[in-house]
């Protein structure tokens, strides 16, 4: 069972200072998944994967910015090769400190850049994953991130960590998908929402997120993960742990 | 028709200094291409290219020194991410250097990691082209280059810009597939063999290149271009206009 771990751009970096990284966040959750990979099968904490995660993070103070400056989201396209290549160049930046960070916490982890293999076509991504399973099978950590990509009669475009989430559970057949927020799940009033079935059912409590966010916030989180095969799980950091154990934690979304 | 030009990375490098990029040679390459897409139908320059053409670079002093220190070669893999991180960051270097090059000449480069999305099987590089096709639909020119892949059963090893070139050139079905090298073809006593149609016929005349070089010199490469499906031309810097006009230039390989 593959499980497809995106880890917040909000949580890895300050997304009120641009492209700083909160280095305490990064090493957190880089031991975490460490950890979750030793755990052996004798292991109270052991996993019932049996590879190790896909991860994806997010823009964070790197990517938004830059996409923001050149007016460049999901829907509005460019063909200024220049400005695909600085917001590419932004994201570029944070996975390596992602990879870095996770190779120190001794997670193989390999980048793969979804402006190489990942299209926006009408009917949404198309993301061909041979190469992003074969290391899975070799017992590499493939590590994506929100990026632009090749958009068919758009230019280019951006293909938000969300949306590469979504796009890849589906293509990996993934049987846990987590996404690591700075909230503990979908809050209402304060406490965790503990499930959600419907968009309609939890309308009122999604707001917006505080800083610039070309990619939408904990709304567009939720509605795309309801388009997610199975369960998906909106969780904090503190809880990453406990997601990588059991596939639960935080709001579970259905 | 598709054309796939490699650029080797003697050509844009110093391969005797770690790192070094030949600055004019570069300049220089990038220049030519560009004039190339600037070619209109009344030119006389005029190119008969439906599409921009994909660009792949070699790794010169950037990709081969990091393979060499890490033992990792096309048949010696790894599973070392860190190592396979390493090489692939060194060519990712290079390649940044060569998309702003490309951009400063005009040129609407996108970047593609062969990391990304290549793979090397039992039956070779499986390499799949939709993403790139896209970009050349949509007017970018793609660059590749020589990079570390995911290999089945054995890690990671290097995919060879030679070894890219024939397998991007029979996934795209490419009409024109040319080399361009530090010399000015396969030279015979000095002089360019116009033409090559077997190894055994050159096999005496080819050396191997001077300086480290994990992925073959003039020897792999010809034995390489021999498998391609139609011609393929081997050619000097000064030759690439040439090329790019007319699809000739150097020793033609078939």
């Amino acid at each position: 069972m593959t499980t497809v771990l995106k880890l917040g751009g909000s949580v890895l970096t300050d997304k009120h200072s641009p492209e700083t990284v909160d280095e305490e966040a990064l090493a957190t959750a880089a031991e975490v998944i460490g950890k979750s990979l030793d755990a052996s099968p004798d292991d109270p904490r052991a996993t019932v994967d049996e590879h190790p995660p896909v991860v994806i993070h997010g823009g964070g103070s790197f990517g938004h910015p830059a996409a923001a400056e050149h007016g460049v989201s999901a829907s509005e396209g460019t063909r200024d090769s220049a400005a695909l290549v600085d917001i590419h160049r932004a994201m570029g930046r944070l996975l390596d400190r992602v990879v870095t960070a996770l190779h120190r916490a001794g997670v193989p982890a390999l980048p793969v850049r979804p402006l190489s293999f990942v299209r926006r076509t009408e009917t949404g991504l198309a993301c061909p994953t041979r190469s992003v399973e074969a290391m899975l099978a070799e017992g590499f950590v493939p590590v994506l991130h929100g990026d632009v990509v090749v958009h068919e009669g758009a230019g280019g475009t951006v293909a938000s960590g969300d949306d590469l989430v979504v796009a890849l559970a589906a293509a990996l057949g993934a049987g846990r998908v987590g996404v690591c927020s700075t909230v503990p799940g979908v809050l209402d009033d304060g406490e965790v929402v503990p499930e959600i079935r419907s968009y309609e059912s939890v309308a009122d409590v999604l707001g917006d997120s505080e800083a610039t966010d070309v990619t939408g916030g904990m709304a567009g989180k939720v509605q795309s993960l309801l388009t997610v095969d199975g369960p998906a799980a909106v969780f904090g950091l503190d809880e990453l742990g406990t997601f990588l154990e059991t596939g639960q934690a935080g709001t579970i979304i259905r």
